[in-house]
């Protein structure tokens, strides 16, 4: 970052803003090149302390490659979209819940499941067809014929389905199954993968890499978009970090808030894959809608002892009762709605819903 | 961990047993030794994983070394402890606000911040005497002038006074001055410091150390309630990962929620170190409540140009107004009271707490 | 790990035993089930502490998951793999150096870099015709055109070429023109992509993913070779830890020594991506030779102030004589040849070398 | 960084050098102020690539605050400096080996691995009088009895005493028996320690936190020598990172090679803390020194079995042997002496000793 200081500051403003760089963390060098008088900050100070630098008496102005041209980034001010699928839009006030099992095993398991998820109000179905495993030798999904229970499952129970696309040569097969496309996190940086997505017309999930920064994983959802594919959901699910026994992988809150400054897009959280155990997945939820999160990724099992994976981090369809109950009363604390409750007590949309609508219509 | 399996148990149950042994991403050993029929399960299995796999039908017993005998953890099922200080309680229903300046500079400047927040119903002061700085040429504190400046403070707005200690040598000068001493991040592991606390009858708040597993956080508490004391506040305060550019360090949220399940202790959050920027604070301070915390510790200074440390992170006490009114409610959604909310509203205590109190007399 | 006593075992020695345990950092739990005497390790041991823990007097045996049953593992004490290409053996005491420009850019470019590492003995040339980038508006390779330069550069000075396959879809176009397929470290889980290059007759060239921990990065080669190839040479290309600003990556050297112990597979290091620097890249090629890898990877480029991609981390060709000359004599240390500077010299092959082909004649 | 552009430079050439900027990872603004042509280079490009950056032709200059003023940095091309001990000297082409063990057990098995180890050449003694155990219940050495035991050995075998400072209350009693005053990882931002040892006029190893970066690294150092003492070894002893199932920490080889580029302080490495595994240790040395590491120390224990602590990791002597024989090896490849080995065989000094005391004479 660079700061021009006005002509003739006060040296003693001048050294208070100095402190202020060395307190910050930041190093610096002083520059005087063709009579301007200048302070190069080493480092790159984050997005929101540009305003604080800015605020000093002796600053003429601060330049900084900070443009956030990238269609993913809020260039000019731009407000939060959201992402509308069969009449449910996921983001602007409304947080949605995602659930169901980690695979889809057979018809009569992810039945039983989205009926009881369907009665709760829940209208976003997860299920994975195709399945990413560590190791070659365990269970690899269902391929297509998972796809297609998935399809009847949305029929009947009038679901959003969201499934997960692991190869582009089965890019077909689930665009014509599936409602939301999600891309998992071993594939955030499979840019092949992103770029066909990019060309759908289908909202796409993206979760982050388990090692993306914030402005990797913001890159990787610029991929989908410069394709011409702004139907983008984005997904917290876990960091890898140094602590890997009390539990899997470490939910990056502040990953969460920080997105929701710089991006317009909608970001939810997955916190059933993050912590690797279900006991943690309401806390984490709650957490994350405090933090600003527009939805709730978890997986959800009615007998996950015969689950044939991520059994010890579904919730079972009960479990998730109080937790709706306490997502929708601390959504409210914000003004938000959480959806599946408000579709099961009746009401349809958020307070802020009505006034929005009146307002785009202007737009 | 050791599963040792019931005499004839179905196989096709321990079938279905094993393939969640794996589905939980474990690698396994089946064993027969005795005549006991065993599966010696690799890894280790967290915490909550356990009753999961006790509750499979051919399971007799499981063998562990989890056994949480040290203080810290809730062996046969402790009750949340809380620690009280002048009256006001942290934990067991009350979340706690503490505020102030990272550094104390002058008295005239703790003195005005400190009138600012008293006004809030804010009763818990923070402020830095003995500073740690990662440079030894950056300021270093007041040292006893700055504790003489907290105690005048804490007299005349009756405010409890929380700063670190950084060197068994200044003991003394903090117990006179002090009424909660602070262990910070760099001394987590400070284990002659630690002792020493240990044998002091003041409430000691440690941090974790910035890169301490939740093991290691809870060990470091072991080394002062070992020593007899166990007024003990745990404060999570970020952890150190890949992501060093968008924010200064992750708040680990799954830590609190996990901290809360295996520990008896009081925990609470920093924001404001965790972050390293204020606009975050607000945010951060919500979802911890809604993870479990029980307490804020947050940075505030009312000229952050001016601050002597830390001015990027620190809040305007004018900013502190909607984070308390939030906080209120997202506590009350717990049934939890935030306190300086309830102080300022003339409430002096949550609503389990008559209760509490009724209940503990009988103990 | 289960530890089985012997029947009538010493309890002082089973004490120390016990001692020992706690010493190595693990906790344990005492079991007598059915007659048997046993103690449950938690957390899992590493396959060098296993040997350590069945010296011990009172142990009868140990039962452990650790079969290594996966192709990728030395089950049952296999010997090292070697590679071989036009000739050319990676592993087996033979070193190579891999070197070529990061991007092919044109013709010219390729055709300058390739004679001079032509002249220098240099046989492996690498060249990305297909270029993964962190933004979609980074230049994305030349693609097949890339290719066909590649091809031409083979033939002109027999070289062996490496390139990296990003998309299932371009598999053929790679096939006939590279002899090795790289994937790359952001596809190191993309397993679609893993089992299509397992169904190819061709050496594979596998970067650890850049999170990897050792056991994905092995079953990430378990997926090629599950699927028929064996012909996998693993590569470690650093790691994201927390520092990221003196260098881009760490590089884990215990990986490489880690991976020689527990697989059979030739590994290499890549110091240039590694580090992002050229400056570092000498040393840490010594490094890793002296830490038992079997070839380097580096990148170079003639005018890396010209470079479409990777410039700071690209060697000049002129530097990589001292690097040649130096890897020469370490590996010499260890009894082996870094075969292009034996090329060079009119060496054709390692001391071991002839001793091996008289021997593996006869097994 | 400020690049300052020449005059009239060439559009081309400008233009070049900004997609370098690019390819380097870089954003960047351009800027003119005052008739000042400027690049604002965004991030902090490493000490390496600020020549790489002044090569292009329109740069004027390049204006950076990284001007190493820290006495840590090599200040104006400041030289390599070496610590003398007893007529021994670390660094300056003299590798030393430290060794013994994690624990002063006991005054026999101090003195029976002292000579042992004495007698392979070996002058530098380590071993731990006052233990930092992450478990309070854990042993915590000797203390006071635990050096008295060191003096001993000291004077029996002419030995250099290498031992752990944790308290600033036993500084004295350290002092008196140890040559080298040990600070141990979790003390490594504990500066009332490191100012207190930097009065002394005793050499101190100074241990790397466990997730402290570089930067941090060199400023825990430079609290030391600020107080005077320039008689400081770093210690690279393994990095906190994502993989701690198949080692306990990573060696971060990087941090040598780039440590010995910016600091003119000798520096070693631990092997057998970063790996916890004897089976490792040799490899990791030799890497260390190809890396450009000035000494090892290593953790020896003639029955590991009987070890108090850190057993696991413990190298019995006998195999010291063949890692002695391979670094004099490697060294020699340097140009270096592996002095251990050169004292065993009659050797005196490296081959670049004699001239450098002419040339000191002459300074």
């Amino acid at each position: 970052m660079l700061i021009i200081l006005k002509k003739g500051a006060d040296e003693k403003e001048v050294a208070r803003l100095l402190e202020n760089i060395k307190q910050s963390g930041y190093t610096y060098a002083r520059a005087n090149e063709g009579g301007a008088d200048m302070i190069e900050l080493e480092g790159a100070p984050s997005y929101f302390q540009l305003d604080f630098f800015r605020s000093f008496a002796p600053v003429k102005k601060v330049v900084t490659s900070f443009e956030y041209r990238e269609k993913v980034y809020r260039a000019g001010g731009k407000k939060d979209t959201s992402v509308t699928v069969k009449g449910r839009r996921i983001g602007g006030g409304n947080i949605e819940l995602i659930a169901g099992p980690c695979s889809v095993e057979s018809y009569e398991q992810t039945e039983r499941i989205a009926e009881k998820l369907s009665k709760m109000g829940i209208r976003f179905f997860r299920g994975g067809a195709y399945k990413p495993r560590t190791s070659p030798y365990s269970f690899q999904g269902l391929n297509e014929n998972g796809l297609k229970i998935l399809s009847r499952i949305a029929k009947k129970y009038d679901m959003v389905i969201v499934t997960e696309l692991l190869d582009v040569r089965n890019i077909d097969a689930v665009c014509e199954h599936a409602d939301i496309i999600q891309i998992g996190t071993r594939n955030a940086n499979n840019y092949a993968l992103l770029k066909e997505v990019g060309k759908l017309k289908k909202p796409v999930l993206l979760k982050r890499g388990i090692s993306s920064t914030i402005k990797e994983f913001l890159l990787s959802a610029e991929y989908i978009m410069c394709q011409g594919n702004s139907e983008v959901i984005l997904c917290e699910r876990g960091i890898r970090t140094f602590e890997s026994e009390a539990y899997r992988t470490s939910l990056d809150i502040t990953a969460v808030s920080v997105v929701k400054e710089v991006s317009h897009l909608p970001i939810i959280v997955d916190p059933s894959h993050s912590a690797g155990a279900w006991n943690l997945v309401e806390r984490l939820s709650l957490a994350s809608i405090a933090a600003g999160a527009d939805g709730i990724m978890v997986e959800v099992h009615d007998r996950p002892q015969e689950a044939l994976s991520d059994a010890g981090q579904s919730l079972k369809p009960e479990k998730l009762k109080p937790l709706i109950k306490k997502a929708a009363e601390v959504a409210e604390c914000f003004g938000k709605t959480f959806m599946c409750s408000a579709a099961a007590g009746g009401r349809k949309e958020n307070p802020s819903e009505k006034r929005r609508k009146i307002k785009s219509k202007k737009d």
